[in-house]
Parts: C-alpha cells; sequence; structure tokens
C-alpha cells in the first residue's frame, strides 16, 4: 500500500500541480510513474544521464530511438529519466534546490500509489582526511551549525529535525561494494551552504581567512567523525525522514580537504570517481529487484 | 582601473580554476570577457537565452551562423551568454547556487580587467500584498530570522553581513520603466531556503501548518514593509557587497501570496511577465552604454 504523507492539505487539493517537474495530479500518474521503486537523484544534470545510460543497459531495456534515455521533466528546470522501475532525477546544488525536488518527487510517487519509493542521492564530495575515490555513505547530517541537525525555517519559526538517513539501508548498499579498487565506508557528512565561503576555501572572489584556519577547521571536523562535505546532507535526510521516506546518500570523494581545498584530477580519473558510486548503486539496485522475485524483465513482458 | 577583490590569495595562484564555469587563469580572459559592463543572472536558463536574445535584438548584433545564441559556459553545471558588453548566466535556485555563480563571475571579471561592471539579478518572486506582473526592485534583503541580514558561515563562525543593494542604481533602473501596464516599485525582499516549507506553502510532501496561520506569516512580512519572497536576495547583495560591486535586483511578482500560495497565470501571461524585467533592464543597459559616449557599436567596429 502506498505510505501517506504528513500533509491534509494534499487530500482537499482540486489539482495538485508540481510547479518544478510539470506533472499535475489531472495526469494518470499511476500509469506514468506506478512501477517506480528507486528514485535517484543527483546534482549533475550529466551524472544523472550516466546513471540512466548504465541502467538501460543493466536492465537491458532498449534506449528510444533517438538512441539516448528521454528526459520526461516538463520544466526547463530540471531534467527527469525513467528506466523501468527506476526514475532518476538532478536536483542542482544545494538544499533549496534538492528540497524543492525531493518534495515533488515524493508527491509524485505518492500520486502515483508507489509502495516504499527508496530514495538514493548519488554525489559528489571533499573528503575530511579521506582519500579521493573513496565512497562515502552517509549515516548523519551534521549543519553548519557542526550539529547533526538539520533546522526548517516555517512562517518565520525554527524547528530543530533529525538529519539522519536509514542505518540499515546504508549497510545494504555497503554490502553491494566488490571493487578492490577503493573503499567504501559509512560516516557523517558535513552540509555546507556555500561551496567557496561556507567550505572555507581560499579561492573565492571574498576570503578573509588563511590556510592554517582552514586546515584548522578541517581537523576539527575529522575529530567530529565527519568523513566528507556536500551540500544536501541534512536537507535531504530530515526531509526524508518527516515524510517517512527511506533515504541514502552515496558520494565519491574527489579531493582530501586536508590536503587541499582544490580538485586535482585528470578528466579520465574524474570520470572514473563519478561512475563509481553509480556501479554501486546499480548493484544495491539490481539486487534488490532480483530478491524482490518480481524482476523487472517479467514485469514488463 | 579593475577594483581589486578581497581575497589575498588569489594573487598567489598560479592558475585559478573556475570550477562551474570551467574557465581558467590560463586563458586570455581580458581578450574575452575584457569589454564585459553588466552581468545579468537568473535562475532560469530560458529566461537568460530570452534575455540575450532580447539583447542581440536591440544591440543589433547578429546571431551566431547556429541561429541562437551560444551558451559559453566550459561545464554542463550553468549556462553563460555574452551579447557585447553583456554577459548573462543562469543560477538555478537558492543561495547555495547563486553564490557559486557570483563567486566565479567576480572573479572571471577580475581576471579579465573589467571596470566597475555591475550585477543584477532578473528573477520571479511571490508578492506580500503586491499583484502579480508588478516589478519589485529590491533594496533590502530579509532573511529566515526576518532580519535586514545575511549570515554568512565560514570555518564554523558565524558572521552578520549587511544584505543592502545599491540604492542609487535601484533607482537608476526604476526610472527606465515606461510601460503603462503594471509598476515598478522599489522594496524589501524576503530570502526565504526551501520553496514549500521556508515560504509556508500548503502544498508540500510536508506541510504541518494551515491556511490561517500562513496568511498570519504574511500579513506580518507586509507589515515589515517586506514586498516580495524568492530565495537569493540576502546571499546575492550580501556576497556583492563585501567583494564591492554594485549590484540590483529585478524581480516580477508571479503570484499574490496574501491572496493563495499557488500561481495561477495562464501559460501567455507568465511568459509577459517573465519579459517585463528582461525589458526594463534591457533599457537600462541601453541608455547607460549610449550615456558612456563610447557606444557599444563603436567599441566593436
Amino acid at each position: 500500500m502506498a505510505q501517506s504523507l504528513p500533509n491534509p492539505h494534499l487530500a482537499l487539493m482540486e489539482n495538485d500541480k508540481l510547479h518544478h517537474l510539470g506533472y499535475s495530479t489531472t495526469e494518470d500518474l499511476k500509469a506514468l510513474f506506478g512501477d517506480v521503486k528507486f528514485v535517484c537523484v543527483g546534482g549533475s544534470a550529466n551524472r544523472m544521464l550516466m546513471l540512466t545510460t548504465m541502467l538501460h543497459d543493466e536492465f537491458s531495456i532498449p534506449l528510444p530511438a533517438t538512441g539516448k534515455p528521454e528526459n520526461i521533466c516538463k520544466t526547463e528546470r530540471f531534467v527527469m529519466y525513467k528506466v523501468g522501475p527506476v526514475l532518476a532525477s538532478n536536483h542542482h546544488i544545494g538544499g533549496t534546490s534538492v528540497t524543492i525536488v525531493l518534495h515533488e518527487l515524493i508527491k509524485l510517487l505518492y500520486y502515483a500509489g508507489c509502495v516504499e519509493p527508496i530514495f538514493i542521492r548519488i554525489g559528489t564530495s571533499g573528503g575530511v582526511g579521506i582519500p579521493p575515490g573513496t565512497i562515502v555513505i552517509t549515516d548523519r547530517g551534521y549543519d553548519e551549525q557542526l550539529k547533526n541537525q538539520h533546522i526548517v525555517t516555517t512562517l518565520g519559526k525554527f524547528q530543530v529535525t533529525d538529519a539522519v538517513f536509514d542505518k540499515g539501508l546504508a549497510e545494504e548498499i555497503q554490502r553491494h561494494h566488490t571493487e578492490k579498487s577503493h573503499d567504501v565506508i559509512i560516516g557523517s557528512t558535513l552540509a555546507i551552504r556555500d561551496f567557496y565561503e561556507g567550505m572555507g576555501r581560499l579561492d573565492g572572489a571574498v576570503c578573509e581567512h588563511g590556510e592554517e584556519e582552514r586546515l584548522a577547521f578541517h581537523r576539527k571536523l575529522q575529530e567530529l567523525g565527519i568523513k566528507n562535505i556536500e551540500k544536501e546532507a541534512t536537507s535531504m535526510s530530515s526531509l526524508c525522514k518527516r515524510a517517512n521516506r527511506q533515504a541514502a546518500m552515496v558520494c565519491v570523494i574527489l579531493a582530501d580537504r586536508l590536503s587541499s581545498d582544490r580538485i586535482q584530477l585528470t578528466p579520465e580519473t574524474y570520470k572514473e570517481y563519478n561512475l563509481r558510486p553509480l556501479r554501486l548503486v546499480t548493484r544495491f539496485i539490481k539486487h534488490r529487484l532480483e530478491q524482490a522475485c518480481d524482476g523487472y524483465e517479467a514485469k514488463t513482458d
């Protein structure tokens, strides 16, 4: 049975238009999205296209006649792809943007009657004493106050909410790690609000601190058990938890920020690192579908 | 003379790579961007394309052979167009995203030796007791604490910064209003962090309040003198002021949130409203260039 959502107003709405995805409840969303079991989101549209292409191949689902996956987002704001039971959407950068997409994806699948869909963010991040190429699956999100929390502001009021991902799901995804080239660890993630100043970088248009202070901050993060830094961990974990949706976050590390605040990878290595979490999540999804004994192929015959 | 930037580290960098725009200081940025006088940013890539197409026409600069403006952003993260002395880039949604683009655009034009470039955000917003179609030019940005400030977090430390736009520039842009169909007002703007919960909407995946509380909140905003709500006013005004760059924000209102929290415009009206701030900013830019007595045509001969 499809899970309810903690918003009593939705039941009273004649037509709920999802402003940024472009779909509305006047359409047959059950027919369009009723079979979705997994939602993958990531900042980059290219990364979502790479994932989608990989899934077409893994599921042996032929590509459309155009030779490339079809973007089914109905506005220009985001891209969205569907490959069998997987929906993939980009969310651009930051908590504001990722929550827009998640609010709308959660509602879309609720209206489509999907049963317990799983939401997975696949991203890139900076490491804290962790080498580039490592994958971090997040258990807890830390906010800019360096607390394991996410503060939601509604109508001028502040509410402290939990910023935790599903532990069992994180461990299950980790068990699908089969590659010897790198580690997959579970750990805490700091979500900052600004790529330049928030991360303490030295290369913004404005910077008032030096390398010593930057390093001292990252050592403090290390003491707190924070493994990596990105921008969406707290927003995503808080929203999915409050909406009672299972969620995970799987990010590859592009630079160890205890060494340098700049990404120094060749284009080839950058691409390979980007593919690592995609492969891990694909293995997890395939295994889950096989386990369910209602393999996707059988369902689409 | 090009203005300096408040970051002493930049002078020591061998190669500054602008991660999201894809340019670096190994290129001849002066040749590529040295003539830029105005930078227009907006959330939507389409809006930036509309602006760019309008500017090609206004400046009588022919379009490339492809028949459309050329996207010169070198990564997939954003789009960027250049039409003579105007650079236009999208920034997607939220403070995290807009500051990334602004840090990199400010640095780009600094390296290109541009003299006092002006930064203008052209956006859409919700009105607070102001009818749809009205243009608001922002003087002050209010944050989610409902204070005229922007809190910057760097290395775990919080710094309260000014969130004010250039008053003279706002008034100058307003003077170029010539259309009878709508008003152009100067006023304060609330920047929230979340389209659904932050704005107190009733149509998110999660919602714990009712219409009465939503309206009471918006009436409180009205009492504070806030004219409209969007997501970037405080981040943008704070960063531009700290970098000593003149900035303005010109947003059209799509819905009066004292009446309803949903946008109820026909596609034609939506498009017409979107064009209004583009036309106003274009008139301002043209007039400034004419005033400078070094009109763009003359410079590119």
